[in-house]
């Protein structure tokens, strides 16, 4: 384990794990966090599934960071996912950077860091791996599970492996298989940390020099597909920097230049750069579609969950059309689904951030999940 | 003089030129091609304007990197601006690579190359640059201006800095100025390049290391914007590279990875990373809205020109609605003007590409016109 995680929430998991690639993995790690308090009769647990750049630390002030967890807006005493009325738990993925089994983490084996050594993982591994989370916190089954973007990944194939451990399912702003365009801007990121001389073929903790210019301009092209022509165009424009003039140079003089270059920048400091590959290499194998030979109703005909499935207008990395696409399965196999489609010019950013109509929908799901299932129970 | 461009075209020009960054160049050149012949009353003249990575070699094999053209599709014998017919005149940018002043060529000053010494030009320096060619080959009217992308932008620019220098003009998928999204992409790119130890400060020439790595990201870049989601999906979807296999490693898995690899690495065999640069923020600071103080319709009310304006429906880099925005500022100023806007799924790329309706636009247009002017001056 690396330094600057070592005092944080961690399960070692020390079953073992046999991974899509092929790799068996036991001992390991799996960093996690919660928020509220588990009830006596189990049944308000929420579990959160992180997206690219997230991590357990979903809501309050990251420990690591210290910044704000990655969904305050959502997440926290009177808010959407009200943690004084559920248990929310957020776990951080396989091949992330915040503690779990990942590619910043000490290969036991050998006393280094994994690097590039460490296993190409899946969604699908990422998933699994929770299970063994929810066994050691004794959670039969889930009232929710929900996430963004590989967040809602994570949610179909939970779904999917797992249909009875979850009363309910909220996959937002996502899609069973990522499209080409998709699969070219991860491409075009993880070629931007691969040119850097400083990545080192993976092996930069070797070096003491990180390849913090890829991993920038990765992020930045990943954060112009998060955000919406319109959005961009309101908040940005062509303001300058200093009003009225051009610089005629090559500095930033547009605000949306030093904009991305801030984003860039901020990004380097708290993430990976392997974990940025390996983790956009398992959204981009993600597929279940192909899982279920093609016919993706067949993924969820043996849950009985409900869903609620959110886009939001303006995302154009995982357009309506294509969340649409999983609500069609879930109606081909006779699911119980809901679908909303959230007006928002904020882009596929929008569940990130406060957005009214979407806390609202979320928040109304959720409280009709936990009434239902306590009058089931008669609680 | 850089080597490559030594036996190419070119006018010298030895008039001064103030550029809009403040600085004055004189004795500095222009290459060129032309294609066709100028008829007696030079009547016949079409001036192409390329966009940011195409240069003078409009049709034919270009001689320096022995392929086709990068309008073969639209010009040549019997094709849609046709060479039989029309002379078609195209000039390499300012700030371009091909001969033209720009950062690879030597700054007689110092004896060196200029690289980034070289001053940040405008679109509206390349257009004043290129009136030197036309009197150079005593044209005083052109029968038409024409350009894609960048191109459309040196189309629109022209008509409004010499409303009596062409019959008509064709802008095709272009903008009167940057979107904070184009901006942003523009900006993505520029920054690969300079992450680039390579790029050295623009001084790689120094050093016969050139930032090939951050060039091949810049252009992957730019490529995901000139293809539309849809095309990419139908050309390329998830189809992989070795059928059924997933090589669990971060190797090219997927043809769109491979596709866009090949991409980056044809694109630094023939352009200049500098040149990127500088090209990318000419494009960045075009306003010609601004230059007629928020007001469009101002920079055409002095021109009798003829205008169609070509939009694609699936082009998201210049989208039909920043197209129309032309459209409107022409009819607000009285301007005789038409509209099209072309389907096609293959995105901004279309007006490179064989798209019959397009094409049939371009040449029924041209042929009105050509007819126009010839039974107006009786010939």
């Amino acid at each position: 384990m690396n330094k600057e995680t070592k005092n944080i929430k961690k399960l070692i998991v020390h079953q073992s794990l046999d991974l899509d690639c092929g790799r068996t993995i036991k001992n390991f790690p799996l960093a996690y966090e919660t928020y509220g308090t588990l009830n006596k009769g189990k049944t308000n647990a929420i579990l959160v599934f992180h997206a690219l750049s997230g991590d357990q630390f979903v809501t309050n002030i990251n420990p690591i960071t210290k910044r704000e967890g990655w969904w305050t807006t959502a997440v926290g005493s009177g808010k959407a996912i009200d943690t004084d009325k559920f248990f929310v738990i957020c776990v951080n993925i396989l091949g992330g950077c915040m503690g779990s089994f990942g590619p910043k983490e000490i290969n036991p084996e050998t006393g280094e860091l994994f690097g590039t050594t460490f296993p190409v993982i899946t969604i699908k591994d990422m998933v699994r791996a929770q299970i063994y989370l929810l066994e050691h916190l004794s959670i039969d089954k889930l009232l929710a599970i929900t996430g963004g973007s590989m967040g809602g990944m994570q949610v179909l194939q939970f779904a999917s492996s797992y249909p009875d451990k979850t009363y309910s399912a909220i996959p937002i702003a996502c899609s069973a298989s990522h499209s080409a365009q998709n699969i070219a801007f991860n491409e075009l990121g993880r070629q931007a940390i691969m040119a850097d001389p400083n990545w080192n073929k993976g092996n930069y903790f070797k070096t003491n020099l990180s390849p913090d210019k890829g991993l920038a301009v990765a992020r930045m092209a990943a954060h112009i597909t998060y955000l919406s022509d319109k959005g961009l165009q309101e908040k940005f424009g062509r303001k300058l920097q200093v009003k009225g003039n051009l610089k005629f140079s090559f500095d930033a003089d547009f605000q949306i230049e030093s904009y991305l270059r801030h984003q860039g920048s901020v990004f380097v400091d708290r993430f990976d750069a392997n974990s940025y590959l390996y983790i956009t290499r398992a959204m981009d194998y993600f597929d279940l579609t192909k899982q279920f030979d093609g016919n993706l109703a067949n993924a969820f005909k043996k849950t009985k969950a409900k869903f609620c499935v959110i886009s939001f207008s303006s995302d154009w990395l995982y357009p309506t059309r294509e969340n649409k696409e999983i609500v069609i399965a879930l109606n081909a196999c006779g699911a119980n689904v809901g679908f909303v489609e959230i007006n928002s010019d904020k882009g596929h950013d929008s569940f990130l951030l406060d957005v009214p109509e979407f806390l609202k929908t979320l928040s109304e799901f959720l409280n009709s999940i936990y009434n239902e299932i306590n009058n089931e129970k008669g609680i």
